[in-house]
């Protein structure tokens, strides 16, 4: 075969293909799912096509005026999925509206039934975890029932502690131990982050939030998991540490003024314990008043490997991006519940 | 449906699935090909079951012999890679024989038509680019027939320089200019590798080296290719530049001695311009005098990322690993000549 025959018969066989936009709908529209839609809108290749939220202040506005654009979206924010999927017949609903996933289990039904792919920042949904097995094996069965992919994704879970490290082992013959950090310093976060972090309390007070459950990263386990669970780790225990960081001196903050012996933030550890030894670490450092933001990735073995992100990665940046830099991945993706470690790699999609 | 009921269908109706080992031939038993066979034969879900080579001092004798392993494996070195492949019936060939596609293109042809799977360390492989690519769309669409998937890794192109800043731009908004550079210390390296990088030599000799196409690394320009292919960055132009690294003082390795105004490597540049400017810059220095080896990964945008690995990634090692660890990746993988940007993220494998 020449190459002149051949090239014609691609040419022949090749279907002529005209892309279109993927339809987007975005589910929640707080803090992280406006600035996930603006930035939807912005891709070449991705159409905003409506919104649905249950605050009743947005429902029934224009969704462009709800999320500032110059120019309205020609389309009502809507409190029914349901009906809007059927309305607009959309390609992937885009899920911004809870950590947890029983709180968004009946929202990935609704999509899964209606046979839309999902990608969702949801941190529970980063990877089967203790918490939340049995939910996700019931969501996982009824999406490959449905032929429909349901991704969880974000910056943490879904990239810096869990993802990228695991890419990161790719050019790994042996792993002894790893060892993942993130520095995050919170001083110029919003304040929503800074009280989520615990920052600007007694100890006392630090101390019964932890127990309430109300601080500690949501997805630091999932994140474990998705690591232990892909390098064929079996631990023996898995322990998990959560303390306070407490001020020497005054932390001012734009938000909030913290005092000497006060918390300015989080420590929070997941050590996967084998042989008596932590193989794996991941330590998660919340603060408002860190000297620096880092995110490290030490692993020992054969051959050892040290990669530091100076600086760090801006969470609420970093999610979004990720989060609407995966949705063409569904087009091609295996159905049922899917990760980071399940596609293939993500990457920046191109602007208008 | 009860979660007892949901877990008592899934037993059901799910099969029960005996893993076995998967069958792989290594095909090209130099000193990287029997690196690579040796930690195939490591790991716990790959079953090394023959060798192939051209060399009449390896042809006969038994493949563990060859490897140095403490057990013959009961296969003989054969230099008929299709009578091996009928006799054998592997899952997966791992070709290791050549830098340039075209020398590896009629082994590629044998793994296609007997519809085995590939994965191969050849450097023009990684990806699509002007040197490679008439070649390329024949043996994809002969792969695509065939349905055998056919994938080009190594650490270099296929991880450091492509796929692995591609992953970094997952928590990308918008790029405006990526800068990767690569600083490998030669010093303690294998003789061959520090001929190649043309280490010893009068500046008048490397220049003609240079010309005569034997120095500069292969893979760089597909590395280029497959940021800018993934990014849709069109460039205007693109740039070379390959130009020697002078000794100033005496220079000893365990190899070779360089003299004051000889040269001690090669600097190896490749910039994508568009609009007047060097958008993606490529930049590896390999030279016997690096202070210390690193890789940096330095992305302007939003956000801007700073990603470093301190001390560098050995590249036999890495490659070595790298190309082990694709392996399993090849059974969901969709037919064609893949990329390591085409398929989910490959990590560590298990040893045995």
């Amino acid at each position: 075969v020449s190459f002149t025959a051949a090239r014609h018969t691609e040419r022949l066989t090749k279907r002529v293909f005209v892309p279109r936009p993927t339809r987007v709908v975005q589910v929640g529209l707080g803090h992280i799912g406006q600035a996930v839609a603006r930035l939807i809108n912005q891709k070449h290749d991705l159409a905003l096509v409506g919104g649905v939220d249950v605050d009743a202040d947005l429902v029934g506005r224009d969704l462009g005026d709800v999320l500032g654009l110059a120019d309205p979206l020609g389309v009502k924010v809507s409190s029914d999925l349901t009906g809007l999927i059927k309305l607009l017949e959309p390609d992937v609903a885009v899920v911004c509206t809870s950590s947890m996933l029983d709180d968004i289990a009946q929202q990935l039904r609704d999509c899964i039934t209606a046979g839309i792919n999902v990608v969702s920042t949801c941190e529970q949904l980063a990877h089967r975890s203790p918490m939340n097995g049995e939910l996700w094996e019931l969501l996982d069965m009824a999406a490959r029932d449905a032929n429909v992919s349901v991704l969880g994704t974000g910056v943490n879970p879904g990239f810096i502690m869990d993802s990228l490290p695991l890419y990161a082992t790719a050019v790994s013959q042996r792993i002894d131990r790893m060892h993942l950090h993130r520095m995050l310093d919170a001083s110029k976060r919003r304040l929503a982050l800074q009280r989520k972090i615990g920052a600007g309390n007694t100890v006392e007070r630090f101390h019964q939030l932890t127990k309430s459950g109300t601080l500690g990263h949501i997805g630091l386990m999932e994140s474990t998991y998705m690591i232990a669970d892909r390098l064929g780790w079996r631990f023996d225990e898995v322990e998990t540490v959560l303390e306070p960081h407490i001020a020497q001196d005054v932390v001012n903050t734009p938000y909030l003024t913290v005092e000497p012996g006060q918390t300015t933030g989080v420590r929070h550890v997941i050590r996967g314990i084998r042989d008596g030894e932590a193989c794996l670490t991941m330590e998660l450092d919340m603060r408002v008043d860190a000297v620096e933001s880092f995110d490290s990735i030490a692993i020992e073995g054969i051959p050892s490997l040290n990669l530091v992100f100076r600086g760090g990665i801006h969470g609420d940046v970093a999610t979004r991006a990720i989060t609407v830099n995966s949705i063409p991945r569904l087009a091609t993706a295996p159905p049922g519940l899917l990760t980071m470690a399940d596609i293939p790699i993500v990457h920046a999609l191109d602007a208008v």
